[in-house]
């Protein structure tokens, strides 16, 4: 037993989505969440840039006493993971692996899609993890850079975000995959426009229930479960009243007045 | 005479835009300029973060001595230009004014439109700034949060754009303004589109030309001109393949490989 926090940290908000599906999951967890949202979006900045954003969150959460470190966010998880690992004494989980390994049971024809920033996708990650794992699987990779001010502005329904995954998805379409991970924490609040898109026989696999599976049986292979009443933790870099919206938004209930504002100390 | 530098910072790399204008305007004058690559964009984040960041690229031009600073970012200018004079021993400029002074001319009904970021929007700068000239001109200002990933994307003639730019400036139409202020340095990238949107009647202004201008000026009067031949330098704190490309169609010429990357020290 353990009843130390997890630390799930995140570029932004985006991973609230999944930090909501790890609430759910694991009932009895106490969390530590926090988003750089002074700096969001990660998306678009180099490996360099996010390796060194990442480790300041990841020093953050140390400090705090987390007893294992969540990667909530796709871009960390395909850039940083490995340099995340080298500084952390706890374990780390990002949401690539689990995400993968879902998607690979779920195909049937051998042909994945995915889609995500243009860090993640730029990272190769997901192709080289699914061939480390299976080699004859076909994958198609695609950035989708507008979906997150997309998702972040509400458009979800807007003429346009349709037009825009058209363009994003029409490659994907011609090569038949039958599955498709959607790589971005922001991206399943897309997942009705890019289901219609794709048509009804392409399923569409996201980190967040997969992510809580793998970190439920880490927790309990480690014995790290908790058994005290938990406690949530929000932090933001920078808390704008839009931010405030968002974030209710993506978790799923209403934060306003829970996320707490700190200055992230510079490496 | 002052054949120091002028220094310029944005958020990122749309100063280049009035950059672009200054050197065509100025050709004797060297220039040194900053953009925050690294933590673009500003334009959604709070006061306080973006008085922050603003006051670490200062301290960064005025250590390499320039004669004086150009806040090439409206999300800046609109924000925290006052803090920014604060602590500045040199003359400053932001992009409003002249912006503004240049719309009062223009118009002939009094009806004079903004769009820019969330937060250039939300300061009511441009408001209050034309009121003060004029409180009888009618100013209605909308934020179009889309428009700086689009001329970022390069999706300046997508469909997609044009049904958000009809959806951003359906207001503004019913308003019947005459004058438009693209109150963002990355919107004159997507003119084209706006004035389709906007009709012929409509004239838009933008920062570059009067910014450029208003310099000249004050370099005038203050007799800060230069006589030597130019240097020019510029700095970012991120440089990922994708801003190279980015800022190259910004400034209007390549620029690959002129490009410095820094670290900015934080206050």
């Amino acid at each position: 037993m353990n009843n130390n926090p997890i630390g799930i940290f995140d570029s932004g908000i985006g991973g609230l989505t999944v930090t909501k599906e790890i609430v759910k999951q694991l009932p009895d967890e106490s969390i530590i969440y926090i988003g750089d949202t002074a700096r969001v979006p990660y998306g678009t900045r180099s490996k360099e840039i996010i390796t060194r954003f990442a480790k300041e969150l990841t020093n953050f959460l140390l400090k705090r006493n987390v007893k294992c470190l969540v990667v909530a966010c796709n871009t960390v998880s395909s850039v940083a993971l490995e340099e995340i690992k080298k500084i952390s004494p706890v374990p780390v989980l990002g949401v690539v692996e689990s995400t993968i390994q879902l998607a690979i049971k779920t195909t049937k024809n051998r042909k994945i899609g995915v889609i995500g920033t243009v860090g993640t996708i730029n990272s190769k990650t997901y192709d080289k993890k699914i061939h480390e794992i299976n080699p004859k699987i076909e994958v198609d990779s695609i950035p989708c850079p507008l979906f997150v001010p997309i998702a972040e502005e509400g458009l979800e329904t807007h003429q346009a975000t349709k037009l825009l995954a058209e363009g994003y998805l029409k490659g994907l379409k011609k090569r038949q995959i039958d599955t498709l991970i959607l790589g971005c924490t922001h991206y399943p609040l897309l997942s009705k426009i890019i289901q219609a898109v794709m048509g009804r026989k392409v399923s569409l696999v996201d980190s967040a229930k997969p992510t809580a599976q793998s970190l439920r049986k880490i927790l309990e292979e480690k014995r790290l479960l908790s058994n005290k009443k938990p406690r949530y933790e929000f932090y933001v870099t920078d808390a704008p009243e839009r931010v405030l919206q968002v974030a209710s938004r993506f978790f799923g209930k209403i934060l306003n007045g829970k996320l707490q504002q700190i200055t992230l100390p510079t490496l």
